[in-house]
């Protein structure tokens, strides 16, 4: 499942999001940061997963729920030696803040790797609070 | 530790589980997919990391307790140009389903790596809600 | 932003820390384990990344307001084919006991990467529980 809902009290919930990787429309946006995509176009890619979570959110919960996003695990997939993994996620981070203000803002881990879910670019799993009632 | 109770009220807490590597019996199940070990074999040690989580889970709180599975982070050892880690963490997510029900539904990110402890070949790391009185 | 506090009722919040890289003081620790920086270095690094989690939950709660530690999720930058992250990670975990006692008790992940940001040698996430009121 995409969502999880988990009650905390005073009419809101944690909201659990799967790992969304990049993507446009159906396609995946697949290869390594910096040597097959550029760290710009990793950041646009970043961008897009955010999207897919406030997408996901938006399905189950309604934008306007959102009360605070409050944790973002974001993948890059990278070549060896390869360190703005941060730079690439600032597209994922700022998106967030961009639609949702203060709301938005988040405690982020910013982490590369070597093999991701179809050589997609960009990974980010997200944990947020929404109004529940 | 290998698991932390949180109350979140309603007699219900959060359940934290640490990471379960791929073992059987006391042996660690190592190597890297998929040129070390295939993906089916991967998949079963996937399925043998979501015992282990249920196992952990059962000796706190009782199997019978888990009210739902919320987020399932799973790593699989990878090649280079590895993509095919949602067909292994399916190894632990339909276990979580054919034991728990609806229950055992859950958001998941799977995700590769170049390295894990002792090589083991798949690594999940997983919090749900039980029940807590 | 650097920690998220999240009301789960009873006083207490849940703590969220954005990912805490190996530093002391400006300076990022780099290097990959253990060819380029041994076990035993990276451990001591591990454990200054802790020091900087207790720093930023001090710096919003206050150490004394700290009634558990849920889950620290540690990524060691790591060679192909090396499997003590457990031991590295170990350096973070002996930490946090030592300063919380039982309080500073958590579940963990320990996982191998092959990038991590300006090449740190160690980043680890953290939820942890605190008194709210």
């Amino acid at each position: 499942m995409q969502t999880r809902l988990t009650s905390i009290g005073d009419g809101r919930s944690l909201i659990h999001v799967a790992g969304q990787i990049s993507r446009e429309g159906d396609k995946v946006l697949t290869g390594r940061c910096p040597d097959q995509v550029s760290v710009d176009e990793a950041t646009r890619r970043a961008r897009l997963c955010a999207l897919s979570v406030l997408s996901q959110i938006d399905a189950v919960a309604g934008l306007d729920s959102v009360l605070e996003i409050i944790q973002v695990i974001g993948f890059v997939l990278s070549a060896e030696g390869f360190g703005e993994q941060p730079k690439v996620m600032n597209g994922a981070s700022d998106l967030l803040v961009e639609v949702l203000g203060a709301a938005g803002k988040h405690t982020r881990a910013a982490l590369g790797t070597n093999a991701l879910p179809f050589s997609a670019t960009v990974e980010i799993a997200t944990v947020a609070v929404v109004r529940s009632s």
